[in-house]
């Protein structure tokens, strides 16, 4: 049996700098009811997916299930299992908040972080073989020790480097651009002389993150989000119909510079509107 | 009245890890009762050209004078009076170590840090507009709260940004590589969107930050390197005679792969043979 979904990006689409959009609640339930599966994809790989149903739960958001919630550090667990991180003795090397590590515990990964070489110099430390992937998400914590023994795991095990997501930067508010993973990866990549590999949307992969993704109905199924360059390039590389909702990063205007490929197929002021346009092309 | 140079790089060619490389002085000393002038040029921006003197003069590396020593650090601080960011009301952003600020603090240039916004939330801080360029050398003090306000700086106040040398990474010992001010700099300019300037050699201008350059004969001057992507490539810039010394990182066989205009003029296996060679080609 195939499911129709809607996946929904979360920053600036439900919800902005943590307060749930006004409305948001009701366009989901909503969307349920026209038997849809909400889904929610967010590059955000600070909180674990737990973190952020319980966020769902109180901001009245009761038509999600927890297995409607994909992180970008989910997508980046499953990616890791399914090259055989997971396997005994293979460890991973973590640079992003406790949300972060936790998720990646939860599915099974054996996680190492800073906190493991407190009080051992950096320069001449003996590196546990084992490690195997350096991972980074955004981490307000990071510094040139962080840099430094990631650096080391890169060149000197040969562990692959995997940036949690794409974002050079991301707005802390409507006037404060604060850097993102991909600006910590990179510099990683640069020390090392190693490409990182970015999960997170755009990453058709994401899509694989979703529990029971096989049964769904790609080609009846959409994506609503806020940012051309992840949300609906994600879209496009899955195969999901695509609309750009206004009230997170992406303009208008910007959709001109796109080749018709790259375009929303639809470009909506709000949820609501989002939501008469399904309704319409169902 | 034109004099003739020769130029040395510092690691790796006077020095490794801080300990002159022996006969290195007796060099110098012979190079100048041939009448050359020698000058250090290091890409290392972490001391100011005091505390490198300071260090010659210890090492019996008594043919320098202090004008003869030219750290990146100092270029920098040459290229910002040359722009006119000594001007009063003008404020450099700089990351990098107490030597690196006392350098450009020397050169008259009004320099702050992350020291002078201590206790002070850098999400929604007031950003002082007379800030008009962030200078960024290696330092392992690096943290996100100096990515954060960098970051900053160059998209609010729309400042230059410079990175002190081009090293994405230095040896600290044969087998251990760590992160250089590349690396930093690389994490500032993917937040902003912003291209760093890339000052220290291969980059002609940093010749320009020797006192009395006017006066240099250059076509009968040499610069004596062991990096072919810095050393030989700034001979090759500014037009002088070129070494490869086979005593620092770039290795003979690697010469195999560049241009007849990348190849350095000489390879020599240490100080002692590039005396030799200058004396033959004088």
């Amino acid at each position: 049996m195939t499911q129709k979904c809607v996946c929904f990006d979360g920053e600036g689409v439900l919800w902005h700098a943590g307060e749930p959009i006004p409305g948001a609640s009701e366009v989901i339930n909503e969307i349920t009811k026209l038997g849809y599966r909400p889904i929610v994809i967010t590059n955000n790989a600070s909180k674990s997916v737990e973190q952020y149903y319980q966020r769902f739960q109180k901001s009245g958001y009761n038509s999600f299930e927890m297995s409607d919630v994909i992180t970008s550090a989910a997508a980046v667990g499953t990616y890791l299992q399914k090259i055989g991180l997971d396997k005994p003795n293979r460890k991973i090397f973590v640079i992003g908040t406790a949300g972060f590590v936790s998720q990646l515990r939860l599915q099974h990964l054996q996680v190492i972080t800073t906190a493991d070489f407190d009080g051992i110099e950096f320069h001449t430390m003996e590196l546990d073989p084992s490690v195997c992937a350096v991972v980074v998400g955004s981490s307000e914590e990071f510094t040139y020790r962080h840099l430094a023994i990631a650096t080391r795991f890169v060149i000197e095990n040969d562990a692959i480097l995997i940036s949690a997501n794409p974002d050079n930067s991301y707005p802390y508010n409507p006037k404060v651009l604060v850097p993102g993973a991909h600006a910590l990866s990179v510099s990683i990549s640069v020390a090392s002389g190693r490409q990182p590999k970015i999960v997170g949307k755009p990453d058709p992969k994401v899509f694989e993150a979703i529990p029971g993704y096989k049964d769904i109905d790609i080609k009846n199924s959409w994506m609503i989000g806020d940012r051309l360059n992840t949300d609906i390039a994600f879209a496009k590389n899955v195969g999901l119909k695509s609309i750009l909702v206004l009230t997170g990063v992406s303009k208008r205007d910007e959709c001109e510079a796109l080749s018709f490929e790259e375009k929303p197929d639809f470009v909506c002021e709000d949820l609501a509107a989002c939501l008469e346009t399904i309704k319409a092309n169902q």
